[in-house]
């Protein structure tokens, strides 16, 4: 326990950081109609009657004297989507309001679109906060979308993953004695995978391409025309090996075609390729739309963005799918 | 947008409940020496310099002549395991202290163990806030843990998914002009898995084993003595499907046994297929724990909580491998 007198500001700050919250961008406008807008996470609820709420400004920000003055002021909770808008409003100097959509809100303070909730407010009280003020205002009016909102957590934008009222556990008892158990987060992906493909498996049932034919089709869907090689590269990661045979096999069926260029064999899609391949595109964009309405948008979100992040830190260092090829990127760069 | 005179207590509260924010405990002592305690959202810091943080209590609580009288309060910032703990100072009337492990803070006020960061804090002001008290109190000490900080949004307990400062994406660029996305979510849980996997390839290489007899060892791991129907059961969810000769495959090894009886072949684990799955799982449990070191404990949490919603929202009516045998939930109910 850190006690008074040894007090180190950065300690208390991550101390301090590790209390979750939203981020808000409050608005005003200065006496001469300049539109004025800074990030705040000291953003809270007071009462609901009278409906009160209140955030914190520093007294050194330039923006203070704007929000003394005017008794009006914009709180917008920012959604998952508004991070760049976040960090453009956090900072100081540029025109914060460049192309920014704005709504004009009661008494003509700036209304910023596409937010998670809207509170349009009134200055109440001014409270003294050390090198803050503490603003309170009354909410004169409100709106709130179904947008999912941004969060905050030490130092780093998250979204938040909800848990459910009655758990997360899969099973209804405890599993038996065992050293396996269902919490064990490989088998987690792994299940998650396997049921996610229930779906596609019987399309591909119908299409009669088996796994090998799904990842090969997949590949050059992504990035045509190769060889036996650079498939099996792209390929790597799912620990499948494509053979020649299965190459045959589907150009038997129609769906890839085999090109003889100086002794090499690159394998294209044909449009009937294309076409199952879409198919299955479809569906797996289908599966995602069916679970991102039952998980919500910004658990989703979280759970995607973990993956992509659980991906980086296990990769074992497999050729990248989805880098430019070699002449486009010499192209853009 | 609800304007002034047509305000809906219930929707102003959902509004304002899509600001994410911690959970904490707040802790004083009344007058005769009785522990007093409240779960409270509302908090926030303030001020650097002085310490200053606040938080808003109703005017109807029990609690507040307790807060009002004693200067001294402990603001507790919960982490995830403290869910139930939070339950309890949210609700009114029991004991809530009982069983409670406490230090004792500055005043004799109540430190609760195991949260996220603790403030020690003296009240600076109290000021006025419609149908609450907004507390600002001085932090006096403070400290701080690891533990991953429990999270509150519209109404319902979550964990952070912190975003990478960087983005989240997995390739450098973005992905050519093609249909199939990086961001879709089959594909990233298709990829995690197999990444995940990777090293125990590895493994069950070196054991002779390949992926069908994985399955069989691991369902005879968790729940021994199956036929081969029963398997089937429960492999079915992967989409494979475990042939008689795959057995005799497995007992050749010496890693299953085939006990005959009433004509009927079950398969029971050997003590070498039981060595061979052991390492299995100690493989998969330090796969997940260098991935829960590199994402953070309430990322990985987080994780595993939304793979387990994904897990029952996607769940097309498998067997529950994890549900006690009808013998075992007998004897327990």
């Amino acid at each position: 326990m850190t006690a008074p007198g040894s007090f180190n500001p950065q300690a208390f700050r991550s101390a301090l950081s590790t209390f979750t919250t939203g981020v808000t961008i409050i608005t005003t406008r200065t006496p001469d109609g300049e539109s004025v807008g800074i990030t705040a996470n000291s953003f809270n609820s007071v009462s609901l009657n009278p409906p009160l709420v209140l955030w914190s400004l520093a007294k050194s920000a330039l923006s203070l004297a704007a929000f003394a003055e005017n008794r009006h002021w914009n709180v917008h909770v920012l959604s998952h989507e508004q991070e760049v808008l976040s960090g453009r409003f956090a900072s100081r100097g540029e025109d914060k309001f460049a192309g920014v959509d704005l709504d004009s809100g009661i008494n003509d303070i700036p209304l910023l679109h596409d937010c998670t909730a809207r509170f349009q407010c009134r200055t109440a009280s001014m409270y003294e906060g050390g090198d803050h003020v503490i603003f309170v205002g009354e909410v004169l009016a409100f709106d709130k979308s179904e947008r999912a909102p941004l969060a905050f957590q030490s130092g780093q934008y998250a979204l938040a993953a909800r848990k459910p009222h009655n758990g997360a556990r899969l099973a209804a008892e405890p599993p038996p004695e065992c050293s396996y158990t269902e919490d064990l987060l490989g088998y987690l992906v792994g299940r998650a995978h396997y049921q996610l493909l229930d779906e596609l498996r019987r399309l591909l049932h119908s299409q009669k391409i088996d796994e090998h034919g799904f990842f090969v089709l997949s590949v050059l869907c992504i990035r045509d025309n190769l060889n036996l090689t650079e498939i099996n590269n792209y390929v790597a990661y799912t620990g499948k090996e494509v053979s020649q045979s299965m190459l045959l096999f589907l150009e038997k069926q129609g769906y890839i075609a085999i090109e003889e260029r100086s002794g090499e064999q690159r394998f294209v899609l044909t449009a009937a390729g294309r076409e199952v391949s879409l198919e299955q595109i479809a569906l797996a964009k289908a599966v995602e739309q069916q679970v991102t309405e039952k998980l919500g948008i910004g658990d989703a979100q979280a759970l995607k963005i973990l993956l992509k992040r659980l991906i980086q830190i296990s990769d074992p260092g497999l050729p990248d799918l989805w880098a430019p090829a070699p002449q486009l990127a010499a192209r853009l760069g």
